[in-house]
């Protein structure tokens, strides 16, 4: 292929400086942190002693101006909700325990204080909050409702006498399950259960429920469960709480969506029980966005470990050759790498613009309803594509690691088991990307209230006009390629980003729309509208997926687009060419059976990824130090001389 | 489609009995075994305390008669080489660490012995290793060899006056490494090193070097040092060992392939080091085939768990309907767990094969050079599908069970822990895949003692006539139901068995003939044969990849033929569909690129997957029951009432 030749090296510098992006001065403070802590991956630490490690970390964290960022100036914060999720995405590159642990205190509780409640909560407890004073849990999921939480059990009863709720668990899989900070360190929990006021359920609402006294003992009615070990993440302390008639005050309720007056008379801004939960909800997507964010975190520095090694473990002598032969060298391993790399850069400008947008979201004056349900979409579409990446890649490097790579010692063994669960909570992704793909269906004019294939149905039915691609960022730019790619059907076509970038839309369009035939045939009979929806939702996922890959290809577009130094846009484009490619070829029974690709052309596509791992090989090095991990999280006894 | 219905109930004991094939007696025996046996899985061990129960478990199950079914029994044992590997997949269900350290001390240390020793290594020490009274090791894996064993570093030079060799490891990367009972259990160990006498390389062979006295301090010479935490199989006891010119005694050399007399004359029946040592190698197979059946026993775990689970969790409503939906009710969900249910039916009937021809192989005298490289070649292609299919369907089990799955107690974490590196030990999966390959392309006529790709692609180049399918078990089944497929191309022919397997033969006869002509043409050019070999590498891959397919296919085929009850067999005859078209769905892109495949068929293709998963999903409790997995291995908290 007739491709321009890289130049020999690249400083990694150059590209750190884009990767880097809006929060650059932000990160590298962070680094310059980390680098200075004391603390050392758990390797060899029993539960107890990994979690005082955790809380000593967390102690630590509470000291510098991290974990106010995400909060209002006027307690203490920083008001820099994009800083605050991208000191998370740093926390990734260290154990992940500590990550969770503070999502657990500053994210998802203090969040949810800051969020859901009003003035009354926010002067109470938020600087208690921030200094970690006041350690606190997030009591959602249940032992039989996680996805569906909605139709969470735990309820919460107003007693207008005593002018009180009264907390209970009315059956054991009710009982709140896996929830951090609850086993050994919370006191005080926000607990989602369903409110009854005046005999009348009005669907969830969060409380503030005292979980322990200041000595530490359980608070009379709240029984408290250890989950024990885990796959991962054993230095965050997961429990379960079970409630038997816990009375808290009418203040207890985080009433900024909904209220209950002495008399127990409810009002709320939010008509719908059901859109007024996920409007609740959607405010507190930082977490989701932070766990995507981690997700990278976590990859890039398996990554790093992989390359490394790779770069100097030698097996199987070369004709000819005094040396080895490098492992990097193969193609099989390049395989196993490189493409899973490039896609961590795709991914990682995704992210960027997530935040971005989030941050300019949530800090701008009033809702823009549209907006936020497509930011919505997009934090949960990232997400889950990041997790499900994250975790393919973390197996891979362990496996292109060998026998070392199993080691404790070597840090893969931990990343992958701490990111192992990042794929089921904070939404698990299969029901994350069904929420995708019922936006793109909807165009979110429909609250994500019901995920019901039912109410989908009928709404596509309805109201589906033909796929709608909103492309994200420099648009411009975007259409730009777009227009200015060939005509022509040569094999080149392959390396042109506005082919790419049209394949890419073409291949969304396509499968949305063919999505919503589907719906809309089977419900314009008398089929059961379960069954409908069932029988196309692997179609329905794909929706999904094809959306988050377009919009993570425009991300990288556009990054590329941003990146001044001409040697790295270089480079960038080549592994922009690898990523888009491997998902082409991945994807490639696809396009054949729809006509978007010949035969020739899809061999051709294998062929250019191997092409392109050649020819990346030499700056895998680059593109691994580009990420700039602090060297001691790489301190692996494997990459030791 | 039109398939005929299923039985609405089949008894799992139908297909128990199949499933457990000409080893049943000995499956049932060891099921009781382990029903009654006091130990259970370690969920909250630590190392030190693990590593004790399982040498307990270790010492219990020396009292039984299993270890020795692997022995000749002229020295105590069963000479039931079939029933000795079928006892280590039985070990599978329960905790991994057992089965491994059962495997390194008497299928790696004891077999070694056995099968590279002779009669005086035999009289001396196989009674206590059966027994356990001589805890030992195999000490192969060096630090910086572990797939290239044959450049090993560690020396065993004679010294003709002492009449000893002197074992030394000559540089750090030298030691060996990740070594099973070296770091606590270990007293004696099956050290491979380069042996020179005569200051002439003689290749690799092994050595009994004691590492241990009966008080458990390293012999004078030897240091031991502990692998420490990995992450998984933290009951076994890995280490590494450096000897500083350890001497023994010229007795201590495994005899059988190569012998040094007194003064220091080397013989061999095997003049070629090379094939000498891979002859060597190649009568320790029974390590990988116990690999390959153990990571079976643990999927069928998984998915025990993962399909139990999903058939109590419920999670949204359904319209009109009082309970919410069960989670094994949606499609997406059954296409997580029933095409890997499906594909674990068939890896199972191609390892009951595998273990059968290992046996009769072993049991024969006499030695059959091509059926034992051909059993080489199946052990590795096996090991290599089955350790992969392994962690993808753990993992995914793991997904589908959510949080609950991520909590030790629910096991699943340990089955995907312990098993992770099943696909780098006992080869690692590229490099057996590509050996798998290399005997394809020279019809074993080739010792497997050259990897090199200089002596693959001069070979293919002067050899290669094209592939040739050699069909495994049952032939006449397969030709018959071949000979018997449609010419026609209706819609169902995609559910005939004839017009399947035709596809999976031309398939791989297609691949093979294509990677001969790409390194032959290569070949015949002056390009460096590396960068040949190098270029088609993930071609070659293929080739054995499609190979391993064919094979256990037809296992699967057979295994049918073999069914009397004729409602499993209905069963079956699905799964079986299940298995393959979910294998063509993966990989439709090539069918497409070759012209094997309509797009249309290709789309038919995948709406017959999602058909089969709908009328299986009735059937999926029956299909893991039958796997007949002792309960108390599923005592799993998330499947309690």
């Amino acid at each position: 292929m007739d491709l321009p030749e890289l130049p020999a090296k690249v400083a990694p510098d150059s590209l750190t400086g884009l990767l880097d992006g809006r929060w650059a001065e932000l990160r590298r403070s962070v680094r310059e942190q980390m680098a200075s802590t004391r603390f050392r991956d758990p390797i060899d630490l029993d539960r107890a002693a990994h979690r005082d490690q955790v809380l000593d970390q967390l102690r630590e964290l509470a000291k510098t101006d991290r974990p106010r960022l995400g909060f209002a100036r006027e307690y203490g914060g920083g008001d820099d909700i994009g800083g605050s999720v991208m000191s998370f995405e740093m926390l990734g590159f260290g154990d992940l325990s500590l990550m969770v642990k503070a999502g657990v205190q500053w994210g998802l509780f203090g969040g949810a204080v800051q969020l859901l409640g009003t003035a009354r909560h926010h002067e109470r407890y938020l600087r208690a909050i921030m200094d970690l004073d006041l350690p606190g849990c997030f009591a959602m999921t249940e032992s039989g409702h996680g996805s569906d939480v909605q139709h969470l059990r735990t309820t919460a009863t107003y007693d207008p006498d005593a002018r009180e709720f009264v907390i209970d668990t009315p059956e054991r899989m009710a009982r709140k399950d896996y929830i951090g900070n609850v086993a050994r360190d919370g006191r005080l929990a926000v607990v989602f259960a369903q409110l009854i006021t005046g005999g009348q359920g009005r669907g969830v609402h969060a409380f503030l429920v005292p979980i322990r006294d200041e000595r530490g003992a359980p608070m009379p009615g709240v029984a408290i469960e250890d989950c024990g070990a885990k796959a991962g993440l054993n230095g965050v302390d997961n429990g379960r709480l079970t409630f038997s008639r816990v009375r808290v005050p009418r203040e207890a309720l985080l009433n900024r969506y909904g209220d209950v007056a002495e008399d127990g008379t409810y009002s709320s801004p939010i008509e719908s029980d059901g859109r007024r939960f996920f409007t609740m909800l959607g405010t507190l997507i930082r977490g989701r966005v932070s766990v995507a964010g981690s997700a990278g975190s976590a990859t890039k520095r398996a990554l790093a470990i992989a390359v490394r090694y790779a770069e100097r473990r030698r097996q199987f002598e070369r004709p000819g050759d005094p040396d080895e032969v490098l492992v990097l060298d193969y193609l099989a391993h390049q395989r196993k790498l490189l493409p899973a790399l490039a896609t961590t850069y795709a991914l990682h400008f995704a992210q960027e613009e997530l935040v971005a947008e989030l941050h300019d979201l949530q800090s701008a004056e009033g809702v823009d309803e549209q907006r936020q349900r497509r930011l919505e979409s997009r934090a949960a579409g990232i997400k889950a594509v990041s997790t499900w990446h994250a975790t393919h890649t973390i197996q891979t490097a362990r496996e292109a690691c060998g026998g070392a790579g199993y080691l404790a010692e070597n840090l893969l063994p931990s990343l992958k088991a701490d990111t192992d669960v990042f794929t089921t909570f904070e939404g698990d992704n299969t029901v994350l990307l069904q929420l995708v793909a019922k936006g793109l269906l909807t165009s979110y004019k429909e609250q994500f209230s019901d995920l019901s294939p039912l109410a989908t149905a009928r709404f596509v039915a309805e109201q589906f006009v033909g796929a709608v691609i909103e492309r994200t960022a420099a648009r411009k730019v975007i259409e730009r390629l777009i227009d200015a790619s060939p005509a022509r059907d040569d094999e080149d076509v392959l390396f042109d980003r506005g082919w790419q970038l049209k394949l890419f839309e073409d291949r969304e369009e396509h499968v949305l729309d063919g999505v919503a035939r589907r719906l809309r045939r089977a419900a314009a009979g008398d089929a059961d509208p379960f069954e409908v929806f069932n029988d196309a939702q692997d179609h329905v996922l794909r929706a999904g997926r094809v959306h988050v890959d377009r919009i993570v290809l425009e991300a990288f577009v556009a990054a590329i687009d941003r990146c001044a130094d001409p040697d790295a846009r270089a480079l960038l484009d080549r592994v922009c060419d690898l990523h888009v490619l491997s998902n082409i070829e991945a994807d490639r029974a696809w396009f054949l059976e729809h006509g978007r690709l010949t035969s020739a052309r899809a061999k051709a596509v294998v062929a250019a990824v191997n092409d392109l791992c050649k020819r990346l090989r030499p700056h895998a090095r680059t593109l691994v130090d580009a990420f700039a991990i602090p060297e001691q999280f790489l301190a692996a006894p494997l990459l030791d001389d």
